[in-house]
């Protein structure tokens, strides 16, 4: 990549304290105080803290991949999506994700393993997502809901994905990532 | 895409009420209270409330792609992504993209389009990334940083940006859902 010699080269602030403002269910709203040694200022920033989240690319034995679609309280719509969800203290990205598979969708099975990890907001949230693929599965599983989850099961093609992405069908920031980077690891470009 | 005929559908929940509970300087952070109709309950989920956001796909005259690397506060690292910010209320999101890449980096000119919109985080956010593509633009401009912004800015290839993202050196999910659009449309899958 080129850089262009007019650029002013960042400074790395120095992250010097943090306070939790409010916690929630979901995540905890922190002040995160930070130095900036070049101007010998601080400065107190707002970031999310929320547990790490994972989702997943399931791949049955015919090639489709698993899909779920539920309302969404943020959107106050349905939102079509990979699995995913929150990844509990402690526990393997990639066992979280087959939690997760398997408790939304019913499906197991197959071979699993870390495809990526990607920020969902470095500029003001602090966790990861990682994205978890698993290849051969099928519904052998029983499904177990959240108290709060109704979860629709579907499949589709990769190119079905794709079309549902640029179409505006598949809008979740976080499917598109996992979708990407399933897509570009089997295309090989690198 | 096919849907298990075992699969239950989900019920969409009415939205009765919303309470600010903290309004911080990038968002609020929100109770919406929602009636689930076929159960009879009404229950409060927090949900985070900031304005929209855009991210920009800016193509050089020579085929390369703009990218900005800044300090992120919630990430405590440097992040490589493309340049977006924030829409100002009532702003248009192509016009916001072009103040953003003009302001960030320099670049402007060319013609500019939108091309799709993705939510950050259905589950518990409420705003919407738009993607704005600039092809033909130029380093014409002067750069006009916010008080604490310190960007260093570059170009890539697209093959470059993509080896990145599989790479793990560009993670921000945004940036990644811009990449996505633009190449899947230009690839014209669909």
């Amino acid at each position: 990549m080129n850089t262009s010699p007019s650029s002013h080269g960042p400074v790395r602030w120095e992250l010097r304290s943090k306070r939790t403002l409010v916690s929630t269910r979901v995540l905890d709203l922190c002040g995160y105080r930070y130095f900036h040694p070049g101007r010998g200022i601080e400065k107190e920033f707002t970031c999310l803290v929320p547990p790490d989240w994972v989702n997943v690319i399931a791949v049955t034995r015919e090639a489709r991949i698993v899909l779920v679609r539920q309302f969404r309280y943020g959107l106050n719509d349905f939102s079509l999506e990979v699995p995913g969800g929150v990844i509990e203290a402690g526990e393997d990205p990639v066992a979280a994700g087959l939690r997760e598979l398997g408790e939304e969708t019913g499906y197991g099975g197959g071979q699993a393993r870390l495809l990526g990890t990607v920020h969902p907001n470095p500029a003001i949230q602090t966790n990861r997502c990682h994205v978890v693929l698993v290849e051969g599965v099928a519904p052998i599983l029983v499904q177990d809901w959240d108290p709060d989850e109704e979860i629709e099961v579907s499949t589709a093609t990769e190119e079905e994905l794709v079309a549902g992405v640029v179409g505006g069908r598949i809008t979740h920031s976080l499917s598109l990532c996992a979708i990407m980077l399933h897509r570009e690891r089997r295309r090989g470009q690198i």
